[in-house]
């Protein structure tokens, strides 16, 4: 049963950029499942370990490598959930951590609270003794490159809408031999996004959910229509009446479609280990393991398959 | 069918405390109605309108009055949804505005956002034309009086986690003439608490949630056992499956309680006018108007009336 699954982010791909990001989401789904097959190693434990190995790579559009405000600063955002006791820990506007989904995860287990913001989930990190980081420590040439583009050709609320934007969030869900669930998710949020705008992936229920009695979900996309429409927890009602986990994600993104015009994609496990994966953007890089073998893709019908029990190298 | 349902905070209310709660929320009640009969008076305008009497009144932890964080900081968060196309505005982590239901609505309206944190969401506030408002303007002795309380003889998570807390938060659902619904929601937080902590209010979802197709729901009381649960959401997908909204409110806050041992208080309204009222937390001061009589209340079996029509003075 135990499977982790892997999302780099609902997004136009450029063709440069393809092959980059499926070897980045088999990577996490690789360390997430060996995290899984470890002693202890719990759903938890392998989607933080997954999500941080995408939030390290600079491919992705979540701690190293995220996208830019129209002010060219990082505000980063995550959430991270455990189905259990359905506890949650979640940062948004933070600029000096490198480990988003860390930082969250210490917030469920060391402080009173779920979600923390700007400089008051700066000032917890150094308490708990996370290093701090320089925000431009976090700056890669390819995030300006973007943001220049951006800024030449359109606006955000453009690029925010349709279903040819650059929202390549990362996220993981997956469920452990105990069946537990646990979700993750990180990004540095639209390209040229206001300062202090926050998307849906620190929201409980949107950016998230984990749920042991149902499943879980990890979400990308529009984050405004997420939010709107509470995704990952309108995608665990559906299972929860009933649905398959595949069939749930489809419902729940054609909701957000007619709904509120909102693209975007999804992870879900169910705590059976029945996988959904869908996305109404253009592309999207997923990828996961069950067993010995990595299920992978980024076009709309991709279902490409490979041995992932010799590549688990860290970045 | 028109009908505004208002809370002031699912808490408990010193004696003195709950003549002057049961005013404001009958005010706000009125207010609301006031706006539901004048022509082209809209849901969304009665609960901005309700809520923003609550945020002005310093009896309440919202606006003017606010609740202090540990380090004696204003640290607004606020709400507002639509149930036409399910539009959402939220603020977090603001001091310089007396009205954060208002710039809410401002930035649903006005900007491609939904939520917008900190000096990000005060920068927005400029550009749209709000009044600066000094921190300090808001800040009351009666909430440095709860701030020294709670230094001086428990924690946050002590407060936090029990039936017996200060989460006086203000929200307002509404239906108007046309079925439409709306719902709003703001506050300072828990007395006391980190900075940066923002809780369930600013979520869609877990401090609100509004949907033509089913109603509108306004939460309060333990932040973050609302947010992990997504209460909002929760309360009208049971509805979605056939509950009344009285029904659904009961449910919904059992189901908190029993999964992650939290308490609070919900108002809710049908798309028909059906309404729902309920919490697990000693008291919540309650109000809602339909036709010329107010319904209220502070205590679990409390259903007074009176004839609203002829008070619905401002502030």
């Amino acid at each position: 049963m135990p499977v982790v699954v892997i999302h780099g982010g609902a997004a136009v791909v450029s063709p440069d950029k393809v092959q980059l990001k499926l070897e980045g989401v088999k990577r996490a789904a690789n360390i997430g499942y060996e995290v899984l097959q470890s002693s202890n190693g719990t759903a938890l434990d392998a989607v933080e370990a997954a999500v941080k190995v995408m939030e390290d790579d600079p491919v992705f559009n979540a701690g190293f490598g995220a996208s830019l405000t129209l002010t060219e600063k990082i505000e980063l955002d995550a959430l991270i959930m455990e189905g259990t006791r359905m506890k949650a820990g979640a940062v948004a506007g933070v600029s000096k951590v490198a480990n988003p989904v860390t930082l969250s995860r210490h917030i469920m287990e060391k402080s009173e609270h779920v979600l923390m913001i700007g400089d008051g989930a700066h000032k917890f990190a150094d308490e708990v003794g996370m290093p701090a980081t320089k925000p431009e420590a976090l700056v890669t040439e390819y995030a300006c490159e973007r943001l220049n583009y951006f800024k030449s050709f359109m606006t955000a609320v453009n690029s925010g809408m349709g279903k040819s934007s650059d929202h390549d969030t990362v996220g993981a869900v997956a469920v452990d031999s105990a069946g537990h669930v646990a979700c993750a998710t990180s990004t540095g949020g639209i390209t040229a996004k206001q300062e202090g705008r926050v998307g849906d992936s620190p929201c409980v229920g949107s950016g998230g959910f984990a749920d042991d009695f149902i499943g879980a979900v990890s979400t990308t996309g529009h984050g405004e229509a997420i939010m709107r429409v509470c995704l990952a927890r309108h995608i665990t009602g559906l299972m929860q009446q009933g649905m398959k986990a595949q069939e749930a994600a489809v419902a729940g993104l054609e909701y957000m479609k007619n709904r509120v015009q909102g693209y975007g994609g999804v992870v879900v496990v169910s705590n059976k280990g029945d996988i959904g994966v869908h996305f109404t953007t253009e592309c999207m890089a997923w990828a996961y393991r069950k067993g010995s073998v990595v299920h992978y893709g980024i076009q709309p019908d991709d279902d490409l398959t490979e041995d992932g029990s010799s590549d688990s190298s860290p970045l």
